[in-house]
């Protein structure tokens, strides 16, 4: 069985009867929303999904997953989401997906936020991944050459060869290339300052519960705060 | 003359030849594009116009005012915005217009702000007038319910009577009916660091110059830090 796979399978198992389940987008919680989607059918498991991004939104309705807005709810029981990269101390970057702001803004609403990777991603430090960032498109560009200036390698996400991307929220994304970030909290919060920045795929202070796909099984690792 | 178009007149003679000039939003604003319009027109000024909102676009492309977006631009030499409020410290709330995005996008790549009011938006301390907060629709009401907590009195601004206000960029704006900030630092910050909140009406050590219309003439501040 493949890391990926396992993890999500392993990480499904935390979602119990009448919970309300904030979906992940990306790779790794594919699988954990199709085994979801097993349970559903299979062993009559009545849970409400609340989806991070389009793309698991439909996933979740084809696979017969009840799902709501994080507005339509009153919060998250536990949400499970992978992640980029996570450092000693269980910070994260995510967003390689494009889908950082609604997994963030899910994750700021759950009682459990649960991250499920394969051992490629646990890291010392954070910063080799791109950190994303999603940006007004209105000023994008002197965004970009502040980025530039302050030295941190900035790249427009494209959807094709001429285009931006653009998130699910009709914002933009600036990859910043630090290769090592010392010290996510000060970085995160020079990023929530900047006018134009929507949000950045720092994750700080937000997962309890990491589960790491390795070679030799899963590994379940509590996050101490 | 009534007070705004006093203050909007004197601002355009702020405006010399060869100038990229932020154009804001609103009442008083209105009356400087027309000023600069006239200018345009009748004393051949040269100028590039950077609008902050649709409205200010097409107020100035009918004047004859050539536009640029913010991120055509290398930077802006003077922008002169309208605010709703400015305190003792020179601090402002703006976003009544509901363009507080794109206004703060502009001032922040100016190197002169000017603000024209009349009288009556000089006040002591901020917070009389409602805090706009311009947020990402998802997860809106989770937000709301949060300023609710707080005690910060929001209301979502309206479009119609059912219908919410959208921003130009796509986002809704949620009022915070505060009465007296305190701290306009420590709120900022406090709404900054929020998921889901693009922008606030906080505008802070952003003006230089505050021009104020008064029954007895314009009179003309320099912001000292």
């Amino acid at each position: 069985m493949n890391l990926k796979k396992m993890v999500g399978i392993q990480a499904a198992s935390y979602v119990k009867d009448g919970m309300t389940v904030g979906l992940g987008t990306g790779s790794t919680a594919y699988y954990m929303i199709e085994e979801l989607g097993r349970r559903v059918k299979e062993e009559n498991l009545s849970i409400v999904g609340v989806p991070t991004s389009f793309a698991s939104r439909e996933q979740a309705q084809e696979l017969g997953i009840p799902v709501k807005t994080i507005d339509e709810v009153q919060k998250v029981d536990v949400t499970i989401d992978g992640a980029d990269e996570i450092d000693k101390n269980f910070n994260g970057i995510k967003g390689g997906g494009a889908a950082l702001l609604f997994e963030k803004v899910v994750a700021t609403y759950s009682d459990h936020t649960i991250w499920i990777v394969d051992e490629s991603k646990m890291v010392q430090t954070l910063g080799k991944f791109p950190l994303p960032v999603e940006v007004v498109p209105y000023g994008e560009e002197q965004l970009f050459r502040l980025f530039k200036e302050k030295g941190y390698n900035p790249t427009f996400r494209m959807a094709t060869e001429t285009e931006k991307k653009v998130t699910d929220c009709g914002h933009s994304i600036i990859d910043l290339h630090l290769e090592t970030i010392e010290n996510p909290e000060a970085l995160a919060t020079e990023l929530d300052q900047l006018v134009g920045v929507v949000e950045h795929g720092l994750f700080l202070n937000i997962v309890e519960t990491v589960i790491v796909g390795r070679t030799t099984g899963a590994e379940t690792i509590e996050a101490i705060r």
